[in-house]
């Protein structure tokens, strides 16, 4: 049976791929899985269907026969441990990949997020200007950590995995604000990721949705 | 072999189990599998040693014979996978647990990191006082979302699960501030978690470490 994921009917971000379906479109493109797409309103989220769906109102859910998940996290690790192509067949290499969908969701997206907050949230309070270096450093802090254990390597650990998925995905947020050019290494770990077939499937689908 | 894993030499919170080795004691007190701990000080965390385990340079890590695991969440779904106690025999219960656990560290963490932001690493700044009800209001919003979604049940859903014990732990650093007394449901279900032996247990052994 297909799988149907939620989508937004409109992007905030105008088709730019940081709405997070596009991170469970790539994992499905990545394993060779047709999908369908249901579009969802901002208003149709906080209604109480999609909320049966995702307890927290937000985008992606994803839907499989009688199973129904929620949190980007979750979604890819499920298509990963379901199909080849995302998570080594080795059971050391595949809890270290683990590892790294947990490191990009919890130790390097949530200072990112700060970034969300100081431009989107509170944009137009007065401490912004002087607020968002203090961010800005924050995220230096952990690029530069990442960088350091990236070193000359294509992927974080081996060959490709769900963990470089999710952290090239949160990656990816930073593009407008100039940070990852200070970390060569990073912007090219950024720049393989999104030159994958998969990728660029993932990518395209979404583009189109908010371009129609 | 017994798995070693490291925490903080001393807690920057005293002992009050808020450092993240309680959530992987707690895991490991639930599948009543033994283990040791390495204790390290701020400064040999940021060494090469300990860099090579975590690259980011913070606790706990999880070592096991030649296997080496950071981040939380891929230390306690690691625990979870392999022995029973944490996560539920059926395959789609399963998921739907994980999904939690994704949700506690993705979806309510990070507006919570944000009140730590401004309570230590921005506690002297000029704005702290004017921005941190705004901080107050985006968490309150969550705990209403999950407060609704938990209703009356014990736990988030079905028995409890690996996502019970990440969302609790994730929860219990709301203590302080007062917030969960303004959901009382959420305020028993921290409670209930706390109350299980597998966490008296693990908050015991971490308050031993910070009140040598």
């Amino acid at each position: 049976m297909t799988p149907t994921i939620t989508a937004f009917e409109r992007s905030p971000d105008g088709g730019k791929g940081l709405a997070r379906d596009t991170r469970v479109r790539w994992a499905l493109e990545e394993v060779g899985q047709p999908y369908e797409v249901r579009l969802v309103s901002f208003q149709a989220m906080k209604e109480p269907a999609h909320l049966a769906l995702h307890p927290f109102g937000q985008i992606p859910t994803y839907e499989e026969s009688d199973l129904a998940l929620f949190e980007t996290g979750s979604i890819v690790l499920h298509l990963a441990e379901r199909h080849a192509g995302l998570l080594p067949g080795d059971a050391k290499a595949r809890a270290r990949a683990i590892s790294w969908m947990f490191a990009a969701l919890n130790t390097v997206e949530p200072p990112i997020l700060e970034l969300m907050t100081v431009r989107i949230l509170e944009g137009d309070r007065p401490w912004t200007r002087e607020r968002l270096p203090l961010v800005l450093d924050r995220i230096r802090e952990r690029l530069k950590q990442l960088s350091a254990r990236l070193g000359d390597s294509d992927w974080l650990d081996g060959a490709f995995s769900a963990g470089d998925l999710m952290m090239v995905s949160v990656l990816l947020r930073l593009r407008a604000s100039g940070l990852l050019n200070e970390f060569p290494s990073l912007s090219a770990y950024v720049a393989r990721g999104e030159a994958r077939p998969a990728y660029q499937r993932a990518f395209a689908a979404q583009l189109a949705v908010n371009t129609r």
